[in-house]
């Protein structure tokens, strides 16, 4: 029996998305934030109390990307993931790290910066935040949204998913960041971005997913 | 042939120890920092520009944890990483992910929060940078670093490596992430992984790793 142990509103809806396009049957248990982090009952399951928190049988695994390649390789027959032998596996390899290794953490500093500019403080205090926040996009976050975004919108303008013709767990791991990136980066310069999410949101495992789990969000506006 | 496109004292350090660990003959292309960034060439060879590249044949690979992963499955003859089939073997892949995913992201938050707090501004300003720094570190970087440290000190109390009696993939990944802890927050409550940093400097190919590529640093003094 599986059980996602998920929060509410986060980057767990991937793997609600997941299995809804296996087809397994799973258990849902999803959890409210305390603040921006997952609620200290979830350290119960696993000490770092994160989500999302995958158990199947003896199994406890966390990591997203590595819960997408183990549902995929154990209950995928065949299907959303290149074969091994596959020119294209190891590409595939590098999306599922790339998410979240090198394009999350863009959106968290984000939401930091967010925080250093909208956090309670005296009002002298105000504009000198906002003016560290601001520098922080102009020189470092802005320009490395864009080489990102960019290089992914290049990726897409030949081909529906990211791996060709076929959704693959390429494309669960980077749906998030990408809705992310579209809540609070201008994203009109990257049309086949915003086709390609589009189309994630119309996948009918998508919508049921977001019927369960809810609307993923970061609880931030955007900032330019 | 095998070609790795690394940025000196960067992360590139693990795919360096790891080709010496492995004992395949490759070519180590080294190239300095513009700023804290990989220079403009190396977007001639991948597009986003970014360290460690890896190129063997036709394929070329970004990621740490997938050139990791790819290496040890292609050169490794069994050895740096559990069967597919042990029980291990999702624990493992999911250090894969946690290195970058998880752990590495409150280095390079620790790394932006150091320029905001050191870098050019009017006198007047500095004091409330510091401070916006200051509670940074406080509210949401020092018991986040605390929760990870603590949980891996707890992994590495009873084993060698963090999966047991032999060096991994697991233990590659981790190494710059937890080096750079060291050099930034007081790791001295963690015993175990004090001894396990030890136990990486002492191991041979590593110091022929460290000879060819030189020690890894980021660009920051330690922050309390």
């Amino acid at each position: 029996m599986i059980t996602l142990y998920a929060l509410a509103q986060s980057r767990s809806i991937r793997i609600v998305w997941l299995l809804e396009l296996l087809g397994v049957e799973y258990e849902l248990k999803q959890y409210q934030r305390q603040g921006i982090f997952a609620p200290d009952e979830m350290k119960r399951i696993h000490p770092l109390g994160k989500a999302p928190i995958l158990q199947d049988g003896d199994l406890i695994l966390t990591e997203s990307g590595a819960i997408v390649d183990y549902l995929i390789s154990t209950y995928g027959q065949g299907k959303f993931a290149p074969h091994r032998q596959d020119a294209n596996y190891w590409h595939y390899q590098r999306w599922l790290h790339y998410a979240e290794g090198s394009l999350m953490p863009f959106m968290i500093m984000a939401l930091v910066f967010y925080k250093v500019e909208h956090g309670k403080m005296p009002f002298f205090v105000k504009p000198i935040a906002r003016q560290i926040s601001q520098k922080t996009y102009q020189q470092f976050l802005n320009p490395q949204m864009r080489l990102h975004l960019s290089a992914i919108n290049q990726e897409l303008s030949d081909k529906p998913w990211l791996m060709g013709d076929d959704l693959t767990g390429a494309d669960i791991m980077m749906s998030f960041a990408l809705l992310g990136a579209k809540m609070r980066y201008d994203i009109s310069p990257y049309p086949h971005i915003l086709r390609y999410l589009q189309q994630i949101e119309r996948d009918s495992a998508y919508q049921r997913a977001i019927q369960k789990a809810g609307e993923p969000m970061l609880n931030m506006k955007q900032t330019t």
